[in-house]
């Protein structure tokens, strides 16, 4: 598990947009993972709130992490859905993913993102979504693609 | 329009988030809307892609810009899909979203994010959601919550 | 309770499509509902397995149904999203909704569908969507519509 | 060409849910495809409504049937998501799907669903989603799946 916990730490740390950001490992389960991230005026947009863009990028490496544990590390969120339900103001945001299915090729996963502020835990945000190998998505983006 | 251009470029720029990645306002129509953001390497991820957090962020920001341009300036984005079709290496995402659907309180929007790189451009993900008045969101958001 | 099951019985079996497939209420609980299904040959497939849209419709009316325990009766989903897990060939199909957030006007919502067939449970599915009140929805469905 | 409509025709058919429902194949095109549904009080809910999962059905066939165009006969939908925005009421529901990209093993769809009634055409629901080759699926569905 340790072992797990390093390269997952390793892998988000590897991560440019995840450095900027400020992004930490908080929790590594069997089949699960916590992501978190302290809120900061950076992250917010124009009404104060915390940007939708840093929630959804929050549930989506969860996802894409929790994945990872079943599939291996070459891994990304092939496509994922969020439904946002409450505006995040301060504190920390705290994003738990976990597989609820898992092939060789690919797992579906759900996500809960909270804020945590003054010891208050508060549901922001609920995502599902499938991580894919890489292998497969290669494949697939190097595919013929028709305009929308 | 030159009204809805500058409303549209003030509130992006406000958006404390948008800056820090560097998101401009491309094009804006009677009901669609482009927003573009040139990548940088601290937007990627370990495998030298963007991230997909950085482009779900773009889809979901224009999402909510073009609801914008029907439902007015308090809206958020209250829920959206995103497929990951093609990972971005470099050169500049354009996200253009465009109003489906729209009534007094909510629209339904779509929105293509695309690469340009050396004049070529190629869709990199889809994306589909729901924009929200601001007032009807908190009202749901001052609600009781169960936690998942 | 009671009072609630009744109503929840008596609105589904006023579904003539529910009744057309065949689906029963199989437990109703504070923020929570269970659908069934009998699979029979009709519901499937050209390759055998329970279609999709069986499948999909189930979970979308566990949905609405559990909205409906916090929202009241006039309700319909406004929008969800699905992953299929795994095929169903037989047995009985069971969706569990569970209300995740509500607010005044509407309600995000979980399901999972398993397939019970000789004591033995199998999810096959996974939804999360939003159940609206319907006066909303008439009011949006007036709006303007711009073709895709 | 004929042999493709030929063929989307007799794998519709051979579908005893859609023949149940009364499903026709209207147009194939090169990555292109339209479903139509008589409605008939059968298909609707308490409301007088088509029932969502209807809609939800035709949406989810014919972004299967748009992805069997470019990846062969042998594919289901993986995972789909979809915005109601309208009632339907009576008339026909067509349902209009279109490959946006695709590779060897699946392909990213989209669907528009319209009801059509007096020679007026009006959309009443908007889908996006993946279509998968069933080997792949298969495979996924015999791997380990740990309960919601």
């Amino acid at each position: 598990m340790t072992d797990l916990v390093d390269r997952a730490r390793g892998a988000l740390h590897a991560q440019p947009f995840s450095v900027l950001l400020g992004t930490e490992l908080m929790h590594v389960g069997a089949n699960e993972l916590t992501l978190c991230l302290p809120v900061r005026d950076e992250l917010k947009q124009q009404h104060g709130f915390v940007h939708g863009g840093v929630i959804g990028y929050l549930a989506d490496n969860a996802l894409t992490f929790a994945g990872a544990l079943v599939l291996g590390p070459r891994v990304v969120t092939g496509e994922y859905k969020i439904n946002y339900l409450r505006p995040a103001l301060g504190g920390t945001l705290v994003a738990r993913a976990q597989v609820i299915h898992a092939g060789r090729q690919q797992a579906t996963c759900q996500c809960s993102v909270f804020v945590m502020e003054d010891g208050d835990e508060r549901l922001v945000a609920l995502a599902q979504g499938t991580v894919v190998r890489m292998s497969d998505l290669d494949e697939q983006r190097s595919g013929p693609t028709r305009a929308a």
